[in-house]
């Protein structure tokens, strides 16, 4: 029942998150096409975000599946993802705003980098429940999407002084690297039910 | 389980969506009712989105009674559906601001018909879950409301570089025949349970 | 259990506009107690409100409780209190802002007596749903307060412009009068309970 | 039941007050790390403010989980609650805004002494619907965090005017007091099940 708020609380955060990002979209002085030009990089930007949030919510829904009891600890690793996550709107907004300047390039790396080890330290803490050569552990011990994203990330944070645009690059290629639903601990849950005759 | 926490979180940003819209009505300068005058467009703009995304709402309700099992492909057509129609508050805004102006109108249909195939996709994807031969398929199949929708948004599109005020009429025509939930599936669920004896 | 994602969704809209309603309380800019001092009708205005709204919730849920089928029309009157309350936040924020003045005053007074008769539409087509000769319907026929509040709302709204400190007057004696939770249904539904031995 | 919606409307509010504190990060006109710079403090309350909505939410839900039956007291007590904690969001702005001035600093204290005093009403409210000889009372009633948060932050407020950075401290420290989850209703909870061979 405890692993049901959290789950709902966490839905609650992640709904307001991805959708506070639209406030930034201020309406513009003009009323042709033209005055819409300075809002295409955000859009892009929301764009970009709002996927990243949905794979978030996605990933975050399989993960607490697999959880056997929330305890402190678990709670606060999930509100640390949560923080991570709630300051995506703002970099979201400085990168669309500066058109993909460095600096804010940079920071919107950095926050995905912050909330991907945020992440990693939940499911660590999830896995940590389970007995070591249980199905579950084994699946998420590749991880290869979760190794491969950091080092990604902080591609795209060095390549914001040089080429924004490869760090943009960068973002999309994880974006699409993960848009398809973990299977892995699908696949772990169900080789799991099946065991435990569930 | 699944489709419940999809539905929740629709729920959840539908609801976001729909209210954040009013954040759009600053205070007026002034103390009196004519200072509310420029608001008038604001306001009219408000609720003509404020049935649209109930009658969304509604919709998607009953489109997910449907579903079967919810796998990538849904969550990631449901996702779309809720971006296109994060863009609403924007367009309500801005249409509403420039007095119905030519481009902000034809935005305003262009984000709407988006949405409305977002929805086509996202009920042609639930459709194919089930058997070709089933009560629900050939219920959906007439969908007239589904096609005529797009249709009458096209029109408004290019009807809004003529006569905007004949956009806001398709506009306030296609919420009309929408305004009933629909029966199709309504009824089709129940001929669907009769069957099944359920 | 559509009853109950309409709850949901009610929830959800009614969490929000109670919250953000504080999105009006803007960063001063000076640093001392005299800086805050702009902000005390808003906080008094929010302090109302707020009761306004609780109060909503509560009866809403007591309502919704008696409800036996969910119909378009329910659905729809639902969404129509939901939007009038929607616009408590507007109307809060332009009496605080304008220091009580009478069009203020009595646009926040108009916008509750919507509210006031949306809920009411929705209470009598719940009761059509009962037979006319039910505990229930005989219980909810008495409704005192629901009778005495619009009168008490049309009252306010014309004192507006003789003296609106009576108007707030009346907006905080309905608030008391409703403060506690609608017994006369709680009683009624324990009594149709004990009748249906449910 | 309907514990389970005022939990349920509660963490709406709860998760809508956490992340509209994000709105305050306003997008600096600079592209640069330097133009970061005046977000640092606004940052740095955020955080606090963010740890002190979480341990609310955390030790909240623990609470109501000892309700055994909700009237219009506890209903309003917890909207008192949700009404302290609505200004959190203003407070920590204001704070963050003015570099830890007195004034907002102390404030901020005023405000997380008015939302202890809300919780430890609700608290008694919720105490005394159990016998006075239950586990959960005498686990209760030692509630030395409870006891110690007032005046720490009453000892906060002052020194806001003698130097900031030790009521900043005090803030700090109550939040590491209150960070782990109320383990004495968690342990009076387990012994009442035991007790009740639930």
């Amino acid at each position: 029942m405890k692993a049901n708020r959290m789950e709902a609380f966490s839905d609650g955060v992640l709904a307001i998150i991805i959708t506070i990002m639209v406030l930034e979209f201020k309406v513009p002085e003009g009323h042709d096409w033209h005055s819409l030009t300075g809002l295409i990089p955000k859009i892009m930007s929301y764009i970009v975000s709002f996927v990243y949030v949905g794979i978030y919510w996605n990933n975050h829904h399989h993960l607490l599946h697999t959880v056997r009891r929330i305890n402190g600890k678990l709670m606060w690793l999930n509100m640390l993802l949560l923080f991570c996550l709630s300051l995506v709107p703002f970099t979201t907004a400085w990168m669309g705003e500066s058109h993909f300047a460095p600096t804010p390039t940079a920071l919107y790396g950095i926050v995905l980098l912050m909330a991907a080890v945020a992440y990693m330290f939940l499911q660590r803490a999830i896995i940590g429940q389970h007995p070591a050569d249980s199905v579950i552990v084994s699946a998420m011990g590749k991880d290869l999407k979760g190794k491969l994203s950091p080092i990604l990330y902080l591609l795209a944070i060095i390549m914001a002084y040089v080429m924004p645009w490869v760090s943009c690059f960068f973002f999309v290629l994880v974006a699409i690297v993960w848009f398809v639903p973990d299977k892995r601990i699908e696949q772990a849950l169900s080789m799991h039910n099946e065991e435990h005759g569930a």
